[in-house]
């Protein structure tokens, strides 16, 4: 009797969806450069030969799973309401949003938050990011300039520090415990742009 | 003529703090598990075999380091205006306070939050930093249960929030450009506790 094929066998469910999903696993934990393509076919649950099967190569898979959390960076970014009201609203649907996305992509934008510009594929992901800061920080200035937010901080601080509150949720946020996205951004939104100091009743 | 010993030349100037603060560049810039005792002997300027005169060992130096990391945490800690005043006057201080820190000691702090427990060293530190944690959602509940914080968002979020704020700064600071320890705590202050909604003039 011919022995079992538990390669072939174990291929089965790995589309290339489940493959990108695997695969951002091991990056964020062994971390992308500490990552060989022996990590990922046992992953993957594939011999080292099989692996080329799923994956023409790490870099690849790295491009996909950054464009993953880009992508949805830039959608928002287009939406009509990112374009409608005045500067605080945008920016308030933008971070709350922003919030969302990271969550609902949570190991995609944390890749991307590790990224440092090591190859051709970080380069042009550290490229988008930087056009995706600029939107941000047109909108804080915007903001800042009709008095809609305070007069007494840079803008550029601002930006700094609203999406390094919003990106720091990666170090912490657990899916399967703890609060929801909804309420992650309402408790972010409160803190950032009302403030934490108790008011007084009205 | 004998050879030159430039080893031995090198080796001048290479008192235990410089060797710290330049392992502790070698662990940001290429991860603490990717640097080899090669690294380090390159960066400071010796040969490998030289490398044990200075240093007994990696972890002995990242012990080291993430100590310098959390020893500013602690004694701030146990400074008597951490127990003076009221719950939020306290929780104000702290975070500045913790501004400060972060920017006075940044490589170290930097190593220290991207320990992740792979060793006896980096469970110690995470065990000191859980403790720092626990005293800072102490304080905010505190402030939560007297009124001077909003009532509205969890006090372990706001904990996480805040002091994912204060962290996040690690990411983008340089400290030979761009605003003071100050005005960066200044800012950080602003927003976090008063919000960065600007206020009808009074």
């Amino acid at each position: 009797m011919a022995p079992p094929t538990p390669t072939r066998h174990r291929k089965r469910g790995h589309d290339p969806e489940s493959v990108l999903s695997i695969a951002v696993g091991v990056f964020n934990e062994r971390g992308y450069d500490g990552t060989s393509m022996e990590d990922l076919a046992r992953a993957l649950g594939v011999t080292k030969s099989a692996i080329y099967y799923h994956v023409p190569g790490k870099e690849q898979l790295l491009a996909r799973a950054l464009d993953r959390a880009l992508d949805g960076l830039f959608e928002m970014v287009a939406d009509q309401r990112a374009a409608t009201g005045t500067a605080i609203e945008r920016l308030e649907w933008v971070v709350r949003q922003s919030v969302r996305i990271l969550i609902d992509r949570l190991p995609y934008v944390t890749l991307l938050l590790r990224v440092r510009g090591n190859s051709a594929t970080e380069q042009a992901a550290l490229q988008r990011r930087r056009e995706f800061d600029r939107f941000i920080s047109h909108l804080v200035k915007e903001a800042a300039a009709d008095g809609s937010i305070r007069p007494d901080v840079d803008p550029a601080l601002v930006t700094r520090l609203l999406f390094g509150t919003v990106n720091s949720i990666t170090e912490w946020y657990q899916p399967a415990r703890g609060a929801s996205a909804d309420d992650l951004a309402d408790a972010l939104m409160k803190m950032t742009f009302d403030g934490l100091r108790g008011r007084p009743a009205a």
